[in-house]
């Protein structure tokens, strides 16, 4: 009993079709580990997760198949198509342990892509989780799993209104109970089903998940780990070490302004004010953290069709130098997401999986690295990030 | 006696000149500290020595004044004019104190800047080091000086001929006494004479200076710190954070193509072949030395006359990630060099003479930060040295 | 008699005061005609109206001095200072032709801007354009002066509802009567009060001015001429040189994001959505006439104080090549607008006095040129706009 | 007898593959006319040329496959590759058509690239012609082909020295005979056999080929069209539109800094700086004949391997606008060189055969849109390049 689940929220999307077909590829060592830590020759007596012990499935509300997920996107990054061709079959088994998931909540621009035929939405939000719940019971069952890791990559969710839904768990469950759909979202529901269960979960959005106090108290209860939030590929990352500069040679920094143009079903999704609120808030505060106060900043996120996968990201830092002289610094980052997000989300199931056998639990502190608004901590400079995931990986060797 | 000498050789250059005019301006507090680390709050006890007792001097080749030197560059800065009327008397005593200095070795770019009429360069190498050494007595008796930093802010020198002269002090100094004037440079013979005095030495550019073996021993003999070479102010400083987003997210970088245009006399003098030969090899190191493979790269720089003291840096980064799919990254600086590189050369003399004070000898490894190409560590990363500096200082205060 | 007004709308902001104070100086040769096609040489015998038979007065709203407007403006934009000297009394005189003005309809952010004490907003609207009616008149008597150009330079207003107030001069002049002050705007005050004056009118902005039905009529009916509208300084000249390299390749344009950053008072206005909506309009019908197709495009405008007087517009031109290979370009483009807008104000003025003493009346379409959305014509390629231009001065000469 | 031949000089090389390939798909109508100005709907009548009446054959000098390099090309530009499974075998065909070719006075870096095996360049010239000239009668005779046009796609040849050979057909053919191969260049024997045969020839390239006064000469007494030189195909023809925007607004050029870096193979000869010589000579000669002045301007090229058939061009314009302020424009081209150049190469066949059908002769004024370098003529406007072409078309409709 080996296998070890990675249920995806979201799971015919393009993210999720790209580290399914990864770890295939992986597994038979036809793609090269480029963006692995967990694959970095220094980490290779770690006892990760080996990649044909990954058995995966998850949930998903649009009628999308997860190869046509996968050659739309390796059309739009250039993959080499013979590679496709070796992994297409297997990409249909997976499709077979794919359940109808919920959207509930997430807005109308996620809603407008459900599959109408076999929307659960209306059902009792207990019914609900009762159904998620036994979906992933199946799931282990069926392949006799050591436990299953719930990661959600599922289109980022607008904001929720304050309450003790959020604040407490007992409110939490007070909102199943009354069935209250205009405060409780997929991704608490996937998370909350996932803590009762036992599993860890990973938070790759800006959606709430489990970050929400109800759900930590939760996570803490059941002595599962979990990891978000909103994984950090492109923009941000580079914000995170360009800041570093001007930390370091106390230069000030007047303004920075970032703009985001991106053409897959996330760009769509971020188009509609109230999701893109969500993915604002956890883009800003890099910087405040980072350079110790807050300059003039502005996110900008808009959907460019013709780009398909890739997103374009232009920033202009206005900065002042010596004797009030202002200067600038412009770059445009040109990256294709899925390619960028999938090396992190399977670095993530082998790190929370590490954890998780190792015993910890709650919010996984050493993998701010991954996150844009890290839980538990608020080092936000990439060189300390990878100090704490390495401190951390160091110790477990020891132990 | 409290006051110590600032010795700068390039005295009348557009950098010297904004060191000079913004030492005057922050010790009356009629210029903010922005670019200067030794101003940080929670430094504000370690004792730096303060503006109001920096004394300047200085040698330089050419006849420009300091004074229209500061005038030019606060022009294209954008400088405020009325701050420069404050300081413009203030110039004119500094500019007492500057003496007729050498281009020994320099190459024909910079020899061509040299003031005619009172050219030293063809006396016997040992009359130059004689006379050097005089005027920096004199500087230092004048003022009843404590002691002398000497600061190389001059243009960049070709690469110069291996052998003994380079190796050893003996060799060095047999080749003074055979006044050997192909193998002996003008940034040599200032260490040299700073050494012999007892004086530290800090090299800014990109020239050998004290970074020679005979000079880094003479250096250890004569118990006098010294710190270089080639101050981080723009394109490296950039590289030297942007390169770490591609080391922690296990990005391979194919290409890294870097091409810095600049209008004032750096340019003019790096345009020439011989002189760029020395500054592309201090730039270009930073990448293999963080990343841990060498990329594809290029460095190129340009004279514009038209940018006066702006530089322009645009740098394109080819990469790839997973799967094989290529992306890219580019970035534009625009920076004022004189005004960029002014606070870190005061902050350098500020923790040399610390350094000095306390003792330490040698090339002083804990001001990495401010170098492309720091002696005594390959210590590339900008949040490494930035901790090197940190500790240092710390444990200066608890003594 | 040979003196002409230049009356300005906004005559305190920035390009006014550019506009004025680069008069002064070209008057007694102090500036370069830099940015002024009425100075090429080979229009030297056109008989352009002389720099120093301008006249200018005009109307501003709030309690802005002209004098200081142009120290700030010349402070961003590194102006010698030393010019501003020379000036500054000049236009402490100019100040005293100024009057109060109406910010009718021109939404909160302007109306934030308004000199609280002197508003004349809240009198009846036949008031009001009997007052500047008067302005206008008294101005004229004062300097003996042959004509006044009226030059509306002030902020840009939000669109207007529609009805009969737009269509016809019969439902505008109604308006005034019923003082309907939700339909009428500052800049359709202005316009009308021009031509009833028998003046022409210069709309440099994206307000609607002299550009709706009931004012075109009004134009023609006075035989007076006018044009307009909105300034093509930037981004939007870019776009007009550069769509053509797409259309005389027959490369397919998919998508050309534009994002415009700009630190003055109109980046601030037109962060007022309402406002922006006006702007976005004028800046977004370039590409359809040029290309004959509308890819997908957004005009982005962002208030960034720190940038003052520059705008840095960042574009982004996705395109598909043959066998429906996608590339891009991209470009940022830095500018100073009040020196950009400065010299078109002063060509248009010395264009529309030309076109008044030749007898012509209504919507000059010979101006286009100088014009993001011109009045009366839809040539929108630069190189065609030129010729117009051209071929109407050719046509002049010749007579 | 309407088939038409299209002997390619270069014939495996990139560009050549997708101009073949491309010829392939637009004749069974699998690709879409992008970028072909002769598939215009208002061009619809003109009677061109049609895709499968085009008979492709060539001369190359290495072993490199026709179909090898379309399929790497197609990899590097993200083609469908359903779309070369259609066409591989059409390009097995056409290489039955290429013959080993000479690179005579090519220098260095693409005599490298020979196929040495059967290299052919140790022949006497007389023998070279001769053979160049029997392989274009067989390929003639083979298909019985009205005629056939030459057209250069090789790589950018040194520049040569002057002389005779240069200058006077008499001169030429002197050289010819005396078998001086240090004056005489692979692309001159070509140009020189096509006219010979009465054969039209296209000079895509920088190389001198028909551009030298001899065979200009001998175009005219052979009554035989032909056009160059060097495709403007990215970085220039950006340069041609936006510099109009600089000389309509009377803004002054200060520098013109352009740097390209590119992979191909192309890159790699023009690395050689003889080579890149040519190349530089005909990009650089765009902005003073529209601009009318000569601004500071640069023109880099390097080559970077990862970067295959991409070419990304930075350009950088300082230019100083109104009261001496300096502004700047930057733009970044990414676009895949043998896309670009394809269509073109197409349209030009077209015109250069309707030019022969209809009896024109010598050098094709009226396509200076397609070459960096238009023979005849100094028109560099791109659209009033437009104009000549247009109004020779019309004309030509007329008759």
């Amino acid at each position: 009993m080996t296998n070890v689940g990675v249920w995806i929220i979201g799971a015919c999307g393009s993210v999720a079709s790209t580290v399914i077909a990864g770890a295939k590829l992986l597994a038979v060592k036809r793609a090269a580990p480029t963006g692995l830590i967990t694959e970095l020759p220094e980490l290779a007596d770690m006892g990760f997760l080996p990649f044909d012990q990954m058995i995966f499935g998850g949930h998903e509300i649009s009628n999308k198949s997860l190869r046509k997920s996968f050659t739309v996107l390796s059309d739009a990054a250039g993959i080499n198509q013979k590679l496709i061709e070796n992994i297409g079959c297997q990409l249909d088994v997976v499709e077979d342990n794919i359940c109808m998931g919920t959207g509930m909540g997430c807005g109308k621009s996620i809603s407008a892509l459900t599959d109408k035929s076999v929307n659960i939405d209306a059902h009792h939000l207990l019914d609900l989780t009762a159904k998620i719940s036994e979906d992933l019971d199946n799931f282990k069952r069926k392949y006799n799993l050591r436990t299953v890791i719930v990661v959600n990559l599922a289109s980022t969710e607008p904001p929720v209104p304050p309450g003790d839904h959020i604040e407490t768990l007992e409110g939490f469950e007070k909102s199943l109970q009354n069935d209250q759909k205009d405060l409780i979202q997929a991704s608490m529901l996937y998370a909350y089903v996932a803590f009762k269960s036992g599993f860890p979960f990973i938070n790759f959005t800006a959606s709430h998940g489990a970050s929400i106090p109800a759900l930590l108290e939760l996570a803490r209860a059941q002595k599962v780990p979990h990891a978000g939030k909103d994984g950090k590929t492109g923009e941000t990352l580079i914000k995170a070490v360009l800041s570093l500069a001007f930390k370091y040679r106390v230069l000030r920094v007047l303004s920075w302004q970032g703009y985001n143009i991106l053409g897959n079903l996330d760009g769509k999704v971020l188009d509609n004010p109230n999701n893109k609120k969500s993915k604002v808030n956890t883009k800003d505060g890099v910087l405040p953290q980072i350079l110790g106060y807050r300059p003039h900043t502005h996110v900008g996120i808009d959907y460019v069709p013709s780009l398909s996968d890739w997103k374009v990201a232009w920033d202009f830092i206005h900065f002042e130098g010596f004797l009030g002289t202002k200067m600038n610094l412009q770059f445009t980052w040109q990256g294709c997401d899925s390619i960028l997000a999938a090396p992190l989300v399977l670095d993530l199931v082998r790190l929370v999986e590490l954890a998780h056998r190792n015993g910890d639990s709650g919010a996984l502190v050493h993998l701010a690295l991954f996150f844009k608004q890290p839980l538990g901590t608020d080092v936000a400079s990439l060189p300390e990030q990878w100090d704490l995931l390495w401190n951390y990986l160091k110790k477990v060797k020891e132990v």
